[in-house]
């Protein structure tokens, strides 16, 4: 087995003042390529601590990933202690130092001084290109254990580590394994963990022995991991790809993407391949359906506009609610809802209206109408209709809830 | 010096299904009281991982807090794992029983056998109490060093370290320091880092030797970190807000708030204080603003609606821009923005209006109006005008600073 560990490096992190996210990142990266991560640590930065957790490297992992510490200040010591711990000695890279000039050219600045350091390179190193930033990375190979060394900062290491680590560790640690292991994550939405399992049935008999098949629930669906092992990559694709048939003929339905796929972006897909426009009238969520529509570039193909209704005066007089279904159903009802819908979408001259009517909490329930209780409202030419839901007692979680079940409604009306 | 640990316990994290955003929070709160986090660990649901973990502390931490592996199913190693290391038993404790059966009991339900499990508490160990779910925590000493286990949960966990594990911190191992440490965060906003430092001007004269400044910019204003060292808390706390008050002659402008506070929280009270009403016109944030302004549970006093006016013919019809205006300086201009904002703060009725026009790319832009120029529109009874924000290059990025853009400038107009 090969087995990978992850350090981040930076006084920042200890300190609470930012989060780790990168880790995760690159763990689910590793992963999917049959390097799972048995270790994550944060030091600060440190020479000592840096060196100690080198040392438990060449003895015990295979492949080291470090993030943090390439920057140019003196704070900034990942650089200098691989250049001793590895013997080694910096050398000028001459295409490094004009990126680093143009980066800063593009900015309209002359490069500082201090940045043309971080054109100095390791010199038995192997350079991982940083496309967003300054730092350039490091890939060092001693007694056959693996050792990258990235930026810090998300930006600029995601790229690094899809662009151009993964590759370069498929191609080197995987045959090294023996075995091939694929990982794919179904995501799913309108349908719960228990309905799903019940879909699927046995998952030994559709799985196989070799195979796994976990359920990962979550505030947005369910996630189905599948992890497939093989002789050789093409079986190991082959074997993927039958599983994820078998399991689409059972909850096709439901799956809504795979692996880094979202249902906003889903969504947004559907809408642009349609040729739709869509708008919004949202109570509780008060415009976060309408940011969520709009978070890609392109959007405004599709999204024409919102009315972020609050208060009952602005669901009557701006989105010409009839006073009375508030009246006589409440503003958190299935009549409102669709009659949300059903005005937006007259009023903004769309192809679709959505609604969202709901009590987020933590107050304003009552025993008819607990804190949770959100419906979504769809209107289009032929139909309209409300779909009323029960979350939870957190604001926060209520208002993302809203908001993911009527992408879901508008992800099954655009299939 | 007292030395900290973090340890996060869960398979979930080295596969990266999701990130550890406990140990900055823990580490922050740590940082507060005087006791730095040196080191945080994640491992797997792994009983040899954990004690050599356990091990490393007992020789090289004063305290060491663990999160997750707390829950009832035989993945969770932890409580037995801590029972193990320090020869202790577990005991039942009937008032974390009658918790675990009220817990189930409030969402209708009867308590899993399975769940009784979590009643039976290691018997050296002093309890934490867990408000939110069904696994108490633990405090156990063992050669003076204090282990501290904790539920992975962040919901859970929180208020177990603000309510509990922090007093208890401060009690015991804070008069062993010999010395007392505060820190204290002051929040600003629409100020650069340069600017803020040159009004403050030399930090050793204000601050004084002993004490330290720390500038920490951000997307969402630059905040400044305060460390005060006395010989007691009382010292301290003097010290500190004779330093709050030198600071903020300085610059107390552009302080919104200290620690935890938010711009959006702060705007809320401020509205609320006031007795004042607003209204919204968003176009390349779409709903990000007026979601903000909901974010807390009694923001119906003052949020009367908006309009997320995405398109130019939303902008026109529906918010009553003079097309003209738009023809004439575009739809993202001062004139255009100072129109939205006047326009909804009349069509809602409301005492202010707020708005947002601008290009969040990455396409759209041009020479004259780039990605990143984003138009802030305020408007009351008295007073309507722009403001101009050139932000970068990334979409996301944009639309969060020109939220925040835009509660700055409802901060300074409700101080």
């Amino acid at each position: 087995m090969v087995k990978s560990k992850i350090i981040a490096i930076g006084d920042e992190l200890l300190l609470g003042q930012i989060e780790n996210s990168n880790a995760a990142f690159i763990a689910q990266k590793l992963y999917n390529i049959g390097i799972p991560v048995h270790r994550m640590v944060t030091i600060g930065d440190v020479r000592e601590e840096l060196i100690l957790e080198l040392e438990d490297s060449l003895k015990n992992f295979n492949v080291t990933i470090m993030t943090g510490g390439l920057g140019p200040t003196h704070d900034d010591i990942t650089k200098s202690t691989l250049v001793n711990f590895f013997n080694d000695k910096l050398i000028l890279n001459e295409s490094v130092l004009e990126h680093i000039k143009k980066l800063f050219e593009n900015r309209g600045m002359e490069m500082p001084e201090i940045n043309k350091e971080q054109a100095f390179v390791p010199s038995k190193a192997k350079i991982i290109w940083n496309e967003n930033g300054t730092a350039p990375g490091f890939w060092i190979e001693e007694n056959n254990k693996i050792f990258i060394s990235l930026p810090g900062v998300p930006f600029e290491m995601k790229p690094m580590i899809t662009d151009s680590v993964i590759h370069m560790l498929k191609e080197m640690v995987v045959p090294l394994l023996g075995y091939y292991q694929k990982s794919k994550t179904i995501l799913t939405t309108g349908i719960t963990e228990s309905a799903l399992a019940e879909l699927i049935g046995d998952v030994k008999t559709i799985i196989g022995e070799n195979n796994k098949l976990a359920f990962l629930p979550s505030a947005t669906g369910v996630r189905l991991r599948i992890d497939v092992t093989a002789d050789s990559e093409e079986n190991a694709d082959l074997v993927m790809s039958k599983l994820i048939k078998k399991v689409t003929e059972k909850i096709g339905k439901y799956i809504y993407g795979f692996d880094d796929d979202t249902l906003n972006k889903i969504v947004h897909n559907q809408l642009v391949k349609k040729g739709l426009t869509i708008s919004t009238a949202e109570s509780c969520t008060s415009g976060m359906l309408a940011s969520a529509l709009t978070e890609f570039s392109g959007s405004s193909s599709f999204f024409i506009g919102g009315i972020n209704s609050y208060s009952n005066v602005t669901k009557i007089e701006i989105l010409g609610v009839n006073a009375d279904t508030i009246h006589k159903y409440g503003a958190v009802s299935e009549e409102t809802a669709i009659e949300m819908a059903t005005n937006v979408r007259k009023k903004f001259n769309t192809d679709i209206g959505i609604s969202i009517t709901g009590i987020a909490g933590p107050t304003g329930g009552t025993d008819e109408k607990p804190v949770g209780l959100v419906y979504i409202g769809y209107s289009d030419e032929k139909k309209a209709y409300a779909i009323k839901n029960l979350f939870g007692n957190n604001r926060e979680r209520n208002r993302l809830r809203a908001v993911n079940a009527a992408l879901s409604i508008l992800h099954f009306e655009l299939v």
